[in-house]
């Protein structure tokens, strides 16, 4: 067993729910113009001037979400950040602040609260992120987050998910299918943990998956390099629920039909390696799996010439007419009709 | 026992959390011309113009802030809404959109979260307020909401804690401390059921009480109000902890002291007769008691003549130098430090 570097434990009661909220939030810095009051009075006040306000929120739930016998509470609050950073660059917005609310049972010891602090005060530092309030109170089980994002764009780069034509292509961020596979390696380590707890796992072979699950990033640069790229995307998701999900919301939402190609999917290395060793088909994962918190979007056929070759993205499908439906096509060219088996935290 | 009326229950599973967003959302009308999207995009997209936007958040906890046993969830949903409209009032702003995230066990048929929806609903309805997203899943026990509402002011409007004055009168809007003797009533009421379930409940001397803990409103008429009056607040705060731990945040954030008068403290009749039959002292209760949701507010002396005798707003005291303190006034001309007492979910 690894030594506890921080045998001190302080109750949360000594200090009081405000004696709490000061404790924590007290180094934070402002880092907008757009944050007129932060945390500190009954409500924060924001000022976008011409610009569009863009707000969404989740909530993350021990034993539902996330499973502290393997994330560490620093890595929770980082990733309870990015996943709602997501969903403002899902927008095509830039993330500029959030609220965040914990609740804890008794279980939970000043320090630990400190260390989930440290992962979402990380992430506000690294995002430029001001955290403009939240609520802080107990809990009857477990850890509870609930985080709400603000974003600003003009109103001409906001991109939703329902402007998509059925001659435009289909565009992802990055590679997907990591995290999913991360998460199951994690479950395998931890059932061997279970069986025998002085095993000490080797997971030099999976530090890819592992951190696509525990630490994913927000693409707050894709808005960024698309203006560069003079490419405005036609409809836009992020990736939370798995691809084959997010491209039939897109699909019903903009009133096209899609085709997807098995074999332009980009797949990490260590993905299909490990896909291998688990006798998974990797193509099932990354269409299924979730949690990649990449972006998903759409461009006009015409702009192909202008992403082409460009390392953060990749061409996987095109739109079709509605009536053709949504099909994966896959390397034997037969036609397999998408269905979304994305995440459903009430099947789980 | 009462007859089931809706002896249906649907399990949540059948729909998916996306079905139930959509179920339960599907009839929601945008009503103000702020929100430029509501639910069913990554995020929504709101446009305050050259207003500024105010933004606040609330946890609400099944047995931390809530027991069902004597909360309707109708009265829950609702309940919920306004305690968070009164932050965004405290600000002296107008409420204009929430977002509602909610996780439930798997023992909350479907038609619960409609009871609840339904709550929230109404409350959308009577203070026009557009609710533009959210989130729904499911939780490890019981239930769980997650508010957080947004408004919108003038920035000359905006009223922070911060700014009351050693000369300014301390002002309160309705009366105070009939919601905690409302819970009082009801916790009694819960212990007589549980000794004999077949106990029929008269509670007709308690229903002010009651109504006030189980359906509080949030007081937006008083901006209102106040224009008319022609009085602008130098600070303002909600009652949600207690009069005590208010005057408190509201004497250290502008750094003054303040004179707190027990006969001047508005109290309702039925609050008088039931701290008469539990006991208790009702200015106990009027001070540390919480959940009122009523606004507490100082005002320049010289604007006394504007609200002297509105039977909405009482003048409870007045505010001094921070270095002669925080007091209480008895009836008896004492003068008793007053601490806060407020409700901690932490030590409850």
């Amino acid at each position: 067993m690894l030594e506890d570097k921080n045998p001190q434990k302080t109750s949360i009661d000594q200090l009081g729910e405000f004696g709490l909220i000061d404790h924590l939030t007290k180094n934070f810095q402002i880092k907008h113009a757009s944050t007129i009051k932060g945390i500190g009075d009954d409500a924060a006040v924001l000022n976008f001037g011409t610009n569009k306000m863009v707000v969404s929120t989740d909530f993350l739930i021990e034993g539902v979400h996330f499973d502290l016998a393997y994330m560490p509470l620093k890595h929770l609050g980082y990733k309870a950040v990015t996943v709602n950073l997501s969903d403002i660059c899902a927008m095509n917005a830039k993330p500029t602040q959030i609220t965040v609310s914990i609740a804890v049972s008794n279980r939970f010891p000043l320090e630990a609260i400190e260390e989930l602090y440290e992962g979402i005060a990380l992430a506000a530092e690294i995002y430029k992120i001001d955290i403009i309030g939240g609520d802080t109170t107990s809990s009857q089980k477990g850890l509870l987050l609930s985080i709400t994002a603000i974003g600003e764009a003009k109103e001409e780069e906001i991109v939703y998910r329902n402007g998509a034509k059925a001659t435009d292509l289909l565009v992802v961020s990055g590679d997907i299918g990591s995290a999913y596979m991360g998460l199951q390696v994690l479950e395998r380590e931890k059932q061997v943990f279970q069986v025998n707890p002085n095993n000490q796992p080797d997971l030099e072979n999976y530090t890819y998956l592992i951190e696509r699950q525990l630490k994913p990033e927000a693409r707050t640069d894709i808005k960024e390099l698309l203006e560069k790229l003079e490419v405005k995307p036609t409809a836009m998701i992020d990736i939370s629920d798995g691809l084959s999900s997010e491209i039939i919301h897109l699909c019903k939402q903009s009133e096209v039909g899609c085709n997807l190609y098995e074999e332009k999917l980009p797949l990490d290395p260590q993905l299909i390696t490990v896909c291998e060793e688990f006798k998974i088909d990797s193509t099932t994962i990354a269409i299924n799996g979730g949690e990649d918190y990449e972006l998903l979007f759409t461009i006009p056929i015409d702009d192909f010439s202008k992403i082409k070759g460009n390392p953060n993205l990749t061409v996987i499908g095109h739109m079709v007419n509605k009536k053709e439906g949504i099909h994966l096509i896959t390397r034997a060219n037969e036609a397999i009709e998408l269905k979304s088996l994305g995440w459903n935290s009430f099947t789980k």
